[in-house]
């Protein structure tokens, strides 16, 4: 039997690839190098891509809410993580001999007090990657990376401290595919009219029906100022007679509806 | 009489700089390394900071966004410009000799058309700012950068061609302050109840006296997946009474609002 195949940003060993591990067991990966390219490659026939969507420190991850306006593809499962981070080096390394730490500005900001306790004379080196800052650090002496702890197995690399990060943060991640999901949770994206009241009238179809929003967020519609895209999670599936009844009236109100799927 | 005092992000010659003179026509103006520090100079004593907030191709200025919620001072005024670019170098450099181009990212974005077409083969180096690239390239051979014409002008730049731009963009830029504006447009940010139909029923108050809203704006709070802060724009003035009763009742429905005041 063939593997399902799904695509992640890569390299090995990414937060994206544990979260997409702990949903598909056994499954053929692909390394992606941009969230973009995660899309493409589901759109054209990969069968899942697993992408970050928000975080609970840094908030959006802005290439995947505009990944999801551009493709026509469909959320069939999310997942909600911690992130831990550790401090590791190349085998025969020493806490004390580090001078160099790299990793993601996000990460190394995550790390800021232990980082100044531990390391204050350090040369901190952005990377564009938790995990290829991994990847890098195995050909550097006294330097030492931060990221996930698989990674560093991944690596072969040698754990010098866990959990270092000041703050906990978890990160929200969904499954995307080019197939419908089934769940009850269903994510939208609508464009209101330009006239008065417009999100109070779309809200209103929610509330009379009893349907529970999880999440609304807006953004710029990046084509005009003063125009927004809502990206609304609300209870309920599709498959659900009410919600059906709520997007065709939600449909009626808004200039744009793009079904995302329940999950 | 002393100049008013006007800081803005820096060096001379940046778009905010430029939106800064049409509203302050005399002033002495500091520049400012960060947006953070624009809104720390205000907030220590120095009258009036101006920074940009949203771009129509770039959507929101995250750290404006995020400095509005940190410190305590108010939207006075508001501007919107467009934001024209123009390909510069040294003098003596010829359109033809350009082998890099410097630019702000967003910059080097927006002209992606005309540079395909007219340099396909230059290389293109990414600066923090379209005045700081300006600034760089007065030093360098067979380089130009893309910023504002008021720039070139500062660093005795050539233009090379102006309006390369391949889609017209306008950015909004805000006043802030210490003190009170005043007009016919109110600014607000809150964050709703955990229950449903929060974000209904308060657009309900607004609706249901016949505030028109011009901005709603989501953001995740960057404490808890799943909570988020509005920025809303309305029509109308704190002086109104009806705004001050909607204002009581927005309160009243909010576990945080605050007031960044009419314009």
């Amino acid at each position: 039997m063939n593997k399902t195949r799904v695509c992640v940003l890569g390299p090995m060993g990414t937060f994206t690839e544990i979260a997409a591990r702990k949903v598909f067991k056994e499954a053929e990966f692909t390394y992606c190098s941009t969230v973009d390219e995660v899309f493409d490659l589901v759109d054209s026939g990969t069968e899942y891509g697993v992408v970050a969507i928000e975080n609970s420190l840094e908030g959006s991850v802005n290439t995947t809410m505009d990944s999801l306006i551009e493709y026509d593809l469909k959320i069939v499962k999310e997942l909600i993580m911690d992130i831990r981070l550790c401090l590791v080096g190349p085998a025969g390394t020493n806490f004390k001999d580090v001078k160099t730490i790299i990793s993601h500005p996000h990460a190394l900001a995550q790390c800021k007090r232990f980082l100044s306790e531990n390391f204050p004379e350090a040369r901190l080196q952005r990377h564009e990657s938790t995990a290829a800052a991994m990847a890098e650090v195995r050909n550097l002496r006294n330097s030492a990376a931060i990221g996930p702890k698989e990674a560093a197995e991944i690596y072969s690399l040698r754990l010098l401290r866990e959990n270092i990060e000041d703050a906990r943060s978890q990160t929200r991640f969904i499954v995307i595919s080019k197939g419908e999901g089934s769940g009850n949770k269903t994510s939208i994206i609508f464009a209101l009219r330009d006239e008065p009241g417009a999100l109070y009238k779309t809200l209103k179809e929610f509330a009379d029906d009893g349907i529970n929003l999880t999440k609304i967020e807006s953004r710029p519609s990046k084509k005009k100022l003063g125009e927004y895209l809502f990206f609304v999670d609300f209870e309920g599936s599709l498959k659900d007679e009410k919600v059906g009844k709520v997007m065709n009236a939600v449909k009626e109100k808004t200039t744009y509806l793009k079904i995302l799927g329940s999950y």
